[in-house]
């Protein structure tokens, strides 16, 4: 045999199916587990956005409480609690023990978590460093079940070490999940109290407790409404691609191609159906199985010709201007408040919002770099900010155009808070651990555009206070000379003295004005 | 039935498993393909980096072919195929169409590719935006068998279209395949060409032919000499995570600690394993399954205590200093070449070592930023500059004190190209796209002792060059007023000016030499 053939049959022998927990036990730094003071903030994050979710499917005002205690030198107890619907008991180990497993991932509605990943990540990292099993506890009203549990990285299952019941007679409903883990505390920057600080603006009908090791820290609800909950869709046909066209065409349960355009995406009606076929050259009978190679791709082409409007919005839940200025104002001392909200648009077939708002002045410092604030479906980021869509944004922004001083490829310096929601259907974060937004053009563009719709607004704040700041210091100006020059004027005319003084005062306050409004239309024409 | 009982139903009926393609489907840019520029190198390097590993792995002196065509608006050919030992027939469709499958994932020894995402990534980013299947064409040196497949992303399952077969009487083996994918293509900076030409200076003994749509570009080998193939090797104690121990502890064949700590790691001897044994309280003889979750803590800590030795190299398989500075010099003209190979370290068990050449003048301009060369595993890194352990390492060096400015946090600046090369049986890279390598703190260590070894050696060449300039200036001074002075001297003294001449020269010679070596053993003590 052939050295070659040898090789080959070697190799093919070593082939095998590697188990995606298998991968991630590897890989851990992909689910933000690279180092022991990430690791941390990354198990209450999954833990907490994982309650949230639960909470809004059931249209339920979320409590959660958060227990952080350092039970070795590099050893940490998390214990996190929700009063969500709960899991029922079929689904726990799964939910907890498998990775890529979940109800969110296949369908188009805007949610924290659609991975599958997150928790059982926490549970990897946990069994990872201290081979110890997590501990769930859950319910949906009935009886509250109690696992212990790992996960089987080999098989990607879940491995149930015990499985207990407790009667519930106060009719509990929600998760409780506690886990052992190496980690590192600390409270500053990117820390767990910062995680949960912006969570609490971007989330203000959440209730959220942290019993963290330097004592409680509590985040009120400053609501009580819920927010609409966000409405599944299908894919609207703009910038989906052919690859899952064709796929579609296979799988759909409609008999004809005019029902599959018009049933299985959104915002295709009967008269664009037509437009789309003409285009196509195709008949609206045609069965979608049937459609070749070449058909498929004329269809996709023509999707992206025909003008359609707007995905639907109720499949997002954006934070509104209102709740983001609430937001600002709780947090920051500053001046001037603004929020934006976009209308919605489309990226590779998934609808997207974005959403900006600015805190300007006050006890911001003036010298320094502005700072960002980064929310993806009401999750704020914390990491990988230089590599995120949100960063290179603000920085692509001419921040100059609104009175701040600009330094090439970063963020503005001034007295700034900018906080950017980016909310979808489908977050393309740059790696599984959902720390950054990948940069796409199209979403690039649209959040460049609110910073732009709300800089403007901010533009305009600052000059009139600059305005306002000028002509307070002409009117003193020319005031210190009034009686001076009322006394000149009063001998030359044989006047009164007074009633100059008080004449020139009227003139200064006009002509003070004149000047401010004719200067502010000159600005804004050359914007 | 109460709303949250109602809701937990609902979404249980909706959890499913995600399959692995479903999920890079959704998440291409992960896999580097978020941009159709990108998205034709990534292609290119997938197939590259298979062909690359094919051949080590059986010793063939590698010829590669790339050819890429136009063949529409936005869409190209990819054609690549190379002369190793090619994949057995069975094995062909799940090679290729089935990602998280290979040979590489589970065994520690270094190659370029370990996660068996790669090429099946390729794939289904050509059937995602083209919706054609690839074809696949291998022979182990008998019959060829040509495929054409895609991949079932929801099963994530090959789905073969053809086989068929040929008769092979030139005994070709290798593997040829052929994509069309949606794609833009560029020639500079970030581009198919730069990714070919880097690949060469670290792979000198291939020979890759690109028949690019401007032209052919040939990258003839400098060397006929295979590298040695890189040994498989068990685990290092070092940095071991708890996790892992247990799962070994209860899948080894051993049948005493001392017969797993000695066979199932490696640089583990009796002496060693004794210590262990001590420092763990723990006997000797006892059933690696035995083991209670605090014992194998305590043999955990134990490993982490106890002096082994570094783990073996020949899992790895450096460039060599040798080899570096030949493909620095083949394509810089530059005045100086260095390169540094550090001893192999350890991070989480997995042997690693850094390697740093840098070129420095001639050509290269003095005014810019530093030119970074990546490379992990012999394999170029083009993309995520910033994010990568590599830059922040170099960041992170102070470049001042080797004579260069160096503006905070950046790369130095001045006529200087820096060459890393991380080796490691399993690089964290940051993504599955595999263009940057994670911030764990004991590489950036040995990255920066790297550098800084290599950057010590060009500032004493530096300042040579400056102190030979020095003294030819001070010479050329001297010499000016030689006559002169030997003149007035000649007066005075009343002897001849030809020997106070020579007398005046050969004080100059030696002076300037003692002073320069004063000089110099001074600025190495201060460092």
């Amino acid at each position: 045999m052939a050295v070659e053939q040898r090789v080959a049959e070697r190799m093919a022998k070593d082939m095998k199916e590697i188990s995606i927990s298998e991968f991630f036990e590897k890989n851990r730094h992909l689910l933000g587990y690279e180092n022991s003071t990430k690791a941390l903030i990354t198990i209450v994050k999954e833990a907490v956005d994982n309650s949230l979710d639960g909470c809004d499917e059931a249209g339920i005002l979320p409590n959660i409480v958060v227990t952080l205690k350092q039970i070795g030198v590099d050893r940490f107890k998390i214990v996190a609690e929700d009063n969500g619907p709960g899991i029922v008991e079929s689904k726990i180990p799964f939910a907890f023990g498998k990775m890529l497993f979940g109800s969110k991932f296949h369908r188009l509605k805007q949610s924290r978590g659609t991975q599958g990943i997150g928790i059982s990540g926490a549970i990897l990292y946990s069994q990872l460093t201290t081979g110890k099993p997590a501990k769930i506890i859950s319910s949906t009203g009935g009886k509250i079940h109690e696992f212990e549990l790992m996960i089987d990285t080999v098989q990607n299952e879940p491995s149930v070490a015990s499985h207990i019941t407790h009667t519930n007679k106060e009719r509990w409903h929600g998760i409780k999940i506690e886990l052992e883990a190496e980690g590192n505390y600390i409270e500053r920057y990117q820390s767990i109290p910062e995680y949960l600080r912006q969570t609490a603006i971007a989330n203000p009908y959440a209730h959220i407790v942290y019993n963290g090791p330097n004592g409680t820290l509590k985040f009120d609800r400053t609501t009580n409404i819920v927010p609409k909950q966000p409405k599944e869709i299908k894919p609207h046909p703009y910038g989906i691609e052919l690859g899952i066209l064709r796929r579609m065409l296979a799988m759909t349960r409609t008999k004809n191609l005019r029902a599959f355009l018009m049933r299985d995406f959104t915002r295709v009606g009967s008269r664009s159906a037509e437009q789309i076929f003409r285009l196509a050259k195709l008949e609206s009978s045609r069965k979608p199985k049937s459609l070749d190679a070449e058909e498929s791709e004329r269809l996709h082409k023509s999707l992206q010709m025909v003008k359609l409007i707007a995905p639907p919005t109720n499949c997002l839940s954006p934070l509104t201007e209102q709740l983001i200025e609430n937001g600002l104002k709780k947090e920051l001392n500053a001046e001037y408040f603004v929020a934006v909200t976009r209308p919605p648009s489309v990226y590779r077939g998934n609808p997207f919002q974005v959403e900006v708002g600015l805190a300007y002045g006050g006890d911001l410092n003036p010298n320094s770099a502005a700072i960002l604030y980064r929310f993806a479906n009401k999750v704020p980021l914390l990491y990988h900010q230089s590599s995120c869509a949100i960063t290179k944004s603000v920085e692509a922004v001419d921040w100059k155009r609104y009175g701040f001083q600009h330094p090439n490829s970063s963020v503005p310096v001034g007295p700034l808070v900018i906080l950017v929601h980016f909310a979808s259907v489908w977050v393309p974060f740059t790696s599984e651990g959902k720390q950054a937004i990948a940069t796409y053009p199209a979403i690039m563009k649209d959040i460049k555009l609110a910073l732009q719709d709300a800089g403007r607004k901010l533009a305009k704040f600052v000059r009139q206070k600059k305005q306002a700041r000028d002509k307070q210091l002409r009117r003193q100006l020319f005031e210190r000379y009034i009686p001076e020059l009322a006394g000149s004027l009063s001998k030359l005319t044989k006047k009164e003295k007074n009633s100059i003084i008080s004449n020139l005062e009227e003139i200064i306050k006009a002509g003070g004005s004149r000047i401010s409004e004719s200067k502010k239309i000159k600005k804004e024409k050359e914007e």
